[in-house]
């Protein structure tokens, strides 16, 4: 078994932001030369989170629409009494839906459903610089 | 360290699913023949959910009803007005869960609880044949 | 690669209960001696899940909250109507956030980020006694 790891860079926008990061994951494992194993991903920060979706814009609109309605931005929390910051929500959101995902691949291809790619999802208010740690870890040299 | 990976594959009911996939996945570790390692379990599709629940009858309806809460069947939602086909709710229910677990086992047995099963969770409208990745990661034949 | 398992034991206090165990991890992958591989985390039990979230305790009182929105504890569960232990929500919100984690560590140190910690939430009612399986997978002593 064998392991590599790098570092997935995205410029999120401003308010809640969804980025498809499947063809850069597909890209790693490639240049990873292996034929089997799995893909660990992991969201570093506390108001951003990984998971798979269909990514088209109706559904993008409508995760902005789930997660305002599960902890909506204009709400009263304690943490943004405390820091001022205005971010409980994005806090809230990213810990429900959580950092790290981790996908098999075989033959060198990740395993997702036609229709199911991988988002980082940035539930921050400001624009942020995001880093996803990407490891594919695995054996058999294609 | 050592990688096997299989596929169980499951049919589900029409409308909302929890099917225990607990046995196959012991019976996937165990034909293995490792010791100490982890199972990666990964749904293939944009409409399913992997995670952990006390399997009973009275928490499978339990959990149909906080999802019809969370993300109504009924409500409108934008991807349904794009592609017409019903399961916005679906999508954003299986987003929320996510698609991926990992579960250690230490002498060849998963690290589960006593009344932990391992379901898979089905949200879309049709039945469905699913696909789940067993990757079984580990060393130590025993 | 090389695979190290230690069990994280915790008491947890009556009711929800969030507890911080970063300093346990980064312990558990320095003690490894291993350079880059990933931690895999997983909560043993039904109703206790894992996630990471800036833990303060605004946070901490705004999460209590929020579960206790998306499934309220005095509602009506088919759970507690079969098995009288009164702890429906907890298995529910347990399922919502799921069981396992993996966090990637590079130079021997957990990639999270600088507010990012790893907690374990105890959503069961009475005071219980937790196990966290911690898994080191990884290669390159230091």
């Amino acid at each position: 078994m064998e392991i590599s790891t790098e570092i997935i860079a995205v410029d999120t926008s401003e308010g809640f932001d969804v980025i498809d990061i499947t063809d850069r994951v597909e890209k790693l494992v490639a240049t990873s030369r292996l034929s089997v194993g799995s893909v660990v991903l992991f969201a570093v920060g506390a108001t951003v989170a990984l998971t798979t979706v269909e990514y088209e814009p109706g559904l993008v609109s409508d995760m902005a629409d789930l997660f305002e309605k599960l902890a909506p931005k204009g709400a009263d929390y304690a943490h943004n009494e405390r820091w001022q910051d205005g971010n409980g929500h994005s806090h809230l959101r990213a810990s429900l839906v959580g950092p790290s995902l981790v996908i098999p691949f075989l033959s060198g291809g990740l395993t997702l459903g036609q229709w199911q790619q991988i988002v980082l999802l940035d539930f921050d208010v400001p624009a942020r610089h995001r880093d996803i740690i990407c490891q594919v870890m695995g054996q058999g040299a294609r």
